[in-house]
């Protein structure tokens, strides 16, 4: 990863409160993948901070954690 | 557009605050372009709730506007 370049830090920051939120509300993330409709590797993918993930899957993944995506950020 | 779909409200309220935020500061979008790093074309697709913006470039974006990522969603 590319840690100095302008942007990678929203990305570890989402990573780190999607696996916290997800864990709070006793989710796998085979269960998280299922409510958010997309695949479980890619939520594990997301949670390592190695996506670029796009905003209409946060806010599917913020939908599934019965969270506000800014509460993610 | 697809109106319905899970994620599109997150993007449509990002577009209005980045375009809100980039008057308040009395940029242009090519100044905002040429701030984050980004194409002035690209700028304004994303102001119209066109782009499924990735999390890297939302902060890039929100650098340049000087905000917190989490008060542009």
């Amino acid at each position: 990863m590319e840690a100095k370049r302008s942007g990678i830090s929203a990305r570890l920051v989402f990573a780190a409160n999607v696996r916290k939120l997800r864990h709070e509300r006793g989710l796998s993330q085979e269960d998280l993948a299922e409510l958010s409709d997309l695949h479980r590797t890619y939520v594990g993918s997301v949670e390592r901070g190695e996506r670029n993930v796009s905003i209409d899957n946060m806010e599917r993944l913020a939908n599934a954690l019965k969270a506000k995506l800014r509460e993610l950020l």
